[in-house]
């Protein structure tokens, strides 16, 4: 894509300096709205409302809600009062809210000045909740059908309104505006006859979210039971909008990001890597590492209370990095996994115990084999290959038992705190490696010095 | 959804046990089928045959396919093959192909004896594909339209044949098998006039992928462009089937799930956490585990090359921890960010300069401040009110610079070796924090050392 996009640029720069206009607008149609965007990005943000008014007005609707908000920002500054008013004739509701949300605030005034009132009042509405809630993602133009009409009647009302929907696919019988049943085009189209009534073929078996689900849950129940829209009700049960596929799909991109991230230990992100100045990165970056490196003072603490001991056995020094490390992979082994199957919903609080006993065996097995290879590797490579001073059974012993001990501990303390983030409200996510392995790292060195101090009766 | 499935579960066994089939069935009925699947995994394997036929036909084919295979075998194997006949006959192609894939030999020839013989043709081809490409994901049943159709003949031929495909709001105008066009039923039934012809409504601006398209791109495109569907092509253009986005959201949740495991330095396993064995567990978890444990002997051999040195200045030992754990943090930052814009296609190995500079700016603030804050820290806890015996003013100034070249150093690894990995075929994953943690620990120490050795003269 991106290297298409490149070439298609480079062109265009070169017919724009050139001033070739009617060849731009004839490559231009020949693209796709999220081309024109990619193209778009690349271009002087002033040239771009000149770029803009080549474009037929549907596509130039289209591919404006593609843009970055920059871009965005930079054509309503550019374009006139009117040409505003067609783009937001074409908008989607939901589509003119993700872009208000955006703007600033006298960008945003020019915006709803010249949308027509009754999309004015809508945006309003839907800007009023929470982020991150149906109700801030949904669309609120629908196909609305009555239980009372025939599939003659249905066809006919899309064919009369179909066209500023989002989707027709699937259509929403509502009875003193409660949602009694759903119909899909299919099931129209594929009716016997077209006196049929609509009660007698709509589905009453109804998945619904409400204005306050989060957008995650929405996505997840779209993706379990393949809904192409979901209908979302307010607190009487009203039918007040639907979230289709698209927006879903966008939600799952953009969650799993902020996911990722927060397990790297970063604040999330709304822009794109490329997009991002070192200096965007940097505030997302060290709130936590300033945290774990401060936090850390524990592990030298540890460290410093054992230094005379560790004086007079230095070569138990050198497989700190190793127990720390290995440590630190297993409990990020079992958080990730736990933080990945809360997300998905394939665990609740309530598997706590199944989860822990789980993990108990898996790490009684995975600490048997790497104690039995570690103290395999120290009695080979440090003691007879290397022949470092000090290092016999008992010392391999003693690090090997430590790395056994250790991964029971990072698996337990990496399953369990994403599971109790969950049950506290906080995101699961902010549990993962970064934050486990400063706790693991801690209970590593105790249990080493500890068990140290006993075998090697230092 | 657990939970509602759960007290389900517990009603549905009472009245098991109570011979009430009558009031299952009702119950049965009113669920969707992601739930019924979720009720059936918690009943025993020999009554899931019983509960099963209790299903109307649709309903039992569609639950059917929600099913973890586990139970798919178990139901196959207690079913008649009448009854597993009237279920293929409900499937879709793509799902046949993916229960087939999951069964052992035995059940896949008693399948496939029950499929129709045009179905069990189309189900051979599709299991040709390589795994994960388009090909091996996509279905054959759509609606075909030629470009000499009238509107009217295209709703009358949606109406005759669609029943049986997928998706009927994309339908697909072929020349020689060739595409040429789309038509969306919403541009169908929008359309002024059932004579109007399907070329002159078609859209011909077309976005294709190829049978061995990677599944992952597949489903990043639909999301890119908003697509209910998208046509696969085989090498000479011909048109072989599509894939829908009820699939791609399933391979987007995979894939997703698949990074965080290898990024979390696991093998990707197909099954869910709560059904994985702690000997499956083990068996993902143990080699990288085992690997970076092993090649945590160069951190060792580091720190024993130094020991002398270290027993003449102990109190250095106690920051070895922070050193490693910040350096580990910082690489993993960057190497998260990077293995996130790699596979949303945001980044192309050509970027590798771009990037390399954003990460230099970005580490030298980060650095700067961590090394200041660390500094600081040394010399507030650990000198003044610690009173830790040996640490001054050059020892902290020692750790404050190895700290922020740790950083630059980490930086530059994670952001570099996941685009080379990309560049030489691998998946960038693989290069995540445990495997850039062994790395940066290594380049810490060094660092460390050298440092030390030149400013506190030992």
């Amino acid at each position: 894509m991106a290297e298409h996009s490149v070439t298609v640029e480079n062109t265009l720069q070169t017919l724009l300096n050139d001033k070739k206009y009617s060849t731009i607008r004839d490559i231009l149609v020949t693209m796709n709205p999220a081309d024109i965007a990619a193209v778009f990005a690349g271009v002087e943000p002033e040239k771009l409302p000149l770029l803009f008014r080549l474009l037929p007005k549907e596509l130039a609707a289209e591919s404006f809600v593609e843009m970055e908000s920059e871009e965005q920002e930079a054509l309503i500054k550019g374009i006139s009062d009117k040409e505003l008013r067609q783009v937001m004739d074409e908008l989607y509701v939901d589509d003119a809210v993700d872009i208000v949300e955006e703007m600033p605030a006298n960008v945003v005034q020019r915006i709803l000045a010249q949308a027509d009132p009754e999309m004015r009042k809508e945006i309003n509405e839907i800007l009023q909740y929470p982020e991150n809630s149906a109700g801030s993602v949904m669309t609120t133009e629908y196909v609305k059908l009555t239980p009372g009409m025939t599939v003659g009647d249905a066809i006919l009302r899309i064919r009369r309104t179909g066209v500023d929907k989002e989707t027709i696919y699937t259509c929403y019988v509502l009875e003193n505006r409660l949602l009694v049943g759903t119909v899909s085009v299919k099931s129209l189209l594929l009716a016997p006859s077209d006196l049929q009534s609509i009660d007698s073929i709509m589905e009453t078996n109804l998945i619904t979210v409400t204005t306050h689900t989060d957008q995650e849950e929405v996505a997840q129940m779209m993706s379990k039971y393949n809904l192409l829209a979901i209908p979302v009700v307010d607190g009487d049960n009203r039918m007040v909008g639907i979230v289709t596929f698209d927006d879903a799909m966008d939600v799952i991109e953009e969650e799993t990001t902020e996911d990722m991230e927060i397990m790297a230990g970063m604040t999330p992100s709304d822009k794109t890597y490329l997009r991002s100045s070192p200096f965007d990165l940097f505030k997302h970056r060290i709130p936590w590492l300033a945290l774990l490196m401060i936090s850390a003072t524990f592990t030298g603490m540890i460290i410093s209370s054992f230094e005379e001991k560790l004086a007079a056995m230095v070569c138990l020094t050198a497989f700190i990095p190793m127990l720390m490390d290995t440590g630190g992979n297993s409990g990020s082994q079992s958080s990730v996994t736990v933080i990945r199957a809360l997300s998905l919903g394939e665990l609740e609080f309530s598997d706590l115990g199944k989860v822990i006993w789980k993990e108990i065996r898996t790490a009684l097995i995975c600490g048997a084999v790497l104690g039995a290879l570690c103290v395999g590797k120290v009695m080979l490579v440090d003691h007879l290959f290397m022949g470092t001073e000090g290092v016999d059974l008992t010392v391999a012993l003693t690090v090997g038992l430590t790395l056994s001990v250790t991964v029971l501990c990072a698996k337990l303390v990496g399953c369990t705190l994403p599971m109790l983030a969950k049950k506290l409200g906080f995101d699961p996510a902010v549990m993962a490696s970064p934050f486990i392995t400063t706790i693991v790292d801690a209970l590593s060195l105790l249990v080493y010095f500890g068990l140290a101090t006993a075998l090697l009766h230092l």
